[in-house]
């Protein structure tokens, strides 16, 4: 049975989870308190870090590698187009919402809300917060400004650049720090998304001491 | 023909400067000084970084996506293996030098060291040297042990994971920031790699205010 060791609101995590469900891949959640880093952990990741997926036999770490794993051993349904161009755009929105994105929203918001606290690192510093409210409106024109254009973050079909986005976004709509009104088309898109039956996991994930707000698992929010 | 906006000492600009040499495609060097973040550098790349490749009357951002992009263009040498297994660690690694390696020793050293005075953004920090100064031994010994098992650091080809590791490492050489006594397999490694007529370029940068050290360039260091 394949296995994947996580964390509930990690955008990596999430990422990876999306990836196999839309493929119709099996797979054993377990929580992992990674920042307790047991001997047990190191030994499945050297770089002490989730999501690590027990798969094939092996051990994989690193969610971007897992993720292309993922689609050259499952190819059906595609979350890659095939041509270069496109498949360049679909890698960079990812490289945009793992690293851009994450260290100027998720860091700020969600890792000062509930990962401090989950990990009884202190309190939120608001300077944080604030820079992540101010930061998520300018990626939220962005995605705006991508659907205008397409369909899909990357193109005209839905590609892990979506799931990379949305699992940034939703873990952020758990705290309830997305502003959906801000733009229609960014809307219009997560309601797509959401309504994937990939999506049900994500959607009834239930953090001690945050208790899931009524809009996160509704389809019509 | 090809252009590459870049920073002479930038891992990440180096990985895809040596992945354009290994395969023999010419490319036009720009020197980019992102931090002074110019109009038309954020017309170019409105992630405001480096590297940026103008190829294909395109304009690619993100180390990452660019490499995989040369690599379906022009697989010709591959810096890449066929099989997922082979292409999945290769891709591990290069996440393992790009994040976690560059977080714990390249920020902590280079970006403290040159960087800082570079930008004029005040004098280097002795905790975060000293940190870097730590961290990098662990992962010289990380490097060493993979190299006792194969003969490049993802398998028994030179790949993409090889040219991210050197990288970053030779950035910090030039800095004299590699102890290369620390381990023999990691010295004979990058005495292979910086052999190579890819990493001629590489060997002949000069920064300004920091002298390049008789070492740096020398192929019997």
């Amino acid at each position: 049975m394949n296995r994947l060791f996580h964390v509930p609101l990690s955008p990596f995590c999430r990422k990876v989870r999306l990836s196999l469900a839309e493929k119709k891949i099996e797979v054993e959640l377990v929580e992992e308190k990674y920042w307790e880093r047991g001997k047990d952990f190191l030994l499945r990741n050297p770089a002490g870090k989730v999501p690590i997926l027990k798969m094939d036999g092996k051990l994989l770490s690193e969610s971007g590698p897992i993720c292309e794993y993922i689609e050259e051993r499952h190819p059906d349904p595609a979350l890659l187009p095939s041509d270069p161009e496109g498949r360049y755009e679909v890698r960079r929105l990812v490289s945009w919402f793992d690293d851009k994105f994450h260290n100027e929203v998720t860091s700020n918001l969600l890792y000062e809300r509930v990962n401090k606290k989950v990990m009884g690192a202190g309190y939120p510093e608001s300077r944080n917060i604030k820079a992540g409210a101010k930061a998520i409106k300018f990626h939220l024109d962005y995605m705006g400004w991508l659907l205008e254009q397409r369909r899909w973050l990357a193109g005209n079909t839905m590609t892990l650049a979506d799931f990379a986005a949305a699992a940034h976004l939703s873990s952020l709509d758990y705290i309830s720090d997305v502003d959906w009104n801000r733009n229609e088309n960014v809307r219009e898109w997560y309601a797509k998304i959401k309504s994937r039956p990939a999506f049900r996991s994500i959607l009834a994930d239930q953090i001690p001491g945050f208790p899931q707000p009524p809009h996160y698992s509704d389809l019509d929010f």
